[in-house]
């Protein structure tokens, strides 16, 4: 089950560091609790709708966004899980599949002869 | 403040009346209360992301595709709250703004001379 709380959290630690900013600076302009947002970034707890607005303004981040780049984390989720279950009932997996999605590291691709 | 959760009460809503589903059939479905999935579509309460996957698959709806269609939302409404804002200040907005951004119907509309 593809949890929203999992990658919302992801997309906002990602936004936080990318801004070079520690969990402490961002939970003093967001007013909220060190512990709570710890657990919203590890997507153990849910944040109010009224809190993830504090967090986007927090951020600088339009919330519009931050939804944007959550769905698009899902809908790559979803398609690895779809790959999984296509796998296990075995259908056939086109050889083409990009290694993001799949899972590999690349690193296990054997080169195909160009 | 944009809330997320009155948005996604939008579209859960809209899902499911596209569907010609009454909330009780979905209720059924998605193994929640009809007074609180009555409260989720009016954007009073939040759904939690294990209730919000349920409702998803109740749907038959991606969760990916239902928090793109809230991004959106959420961001047509980013963009009325920055006009309104622009107007407030006094700043010129430009009259070629669409009417569903400005939040007119179009009645109100003098036209230009071409």
């Amino acid at each position: 089950m593809v949890l929203f709380r999992r990658l919302l959290g992801d997309v906002l630690r990602s936004r936080r560091i990318e801004q070079g900013r520690t969990l402490r600076q961002l939970c003093a302009d967001a007013r909220v609790s060190l512990g709570y947002m710890s657990e919203i970034e590890r997507g153990q707890k849910e944040a109010s709708s009224e809190l993830l607005a504090s967090i986007c303004a927090a951020l600088d981040a339009p919330l519009s966004e931050i939804l944007s780049e959550v769905s698009d984390a899902v809908a790559l989720e979803e398609a690895r899980i779809g790959l999984r279950l296509a796998e296990e009932i075995g259908l056939e997996v086109p050889s083409e599949v990009p290694g993001e999605l799949s899972g590999h590291t690349g690193d296990d691709v054997v080169p195909s002869a160009a």
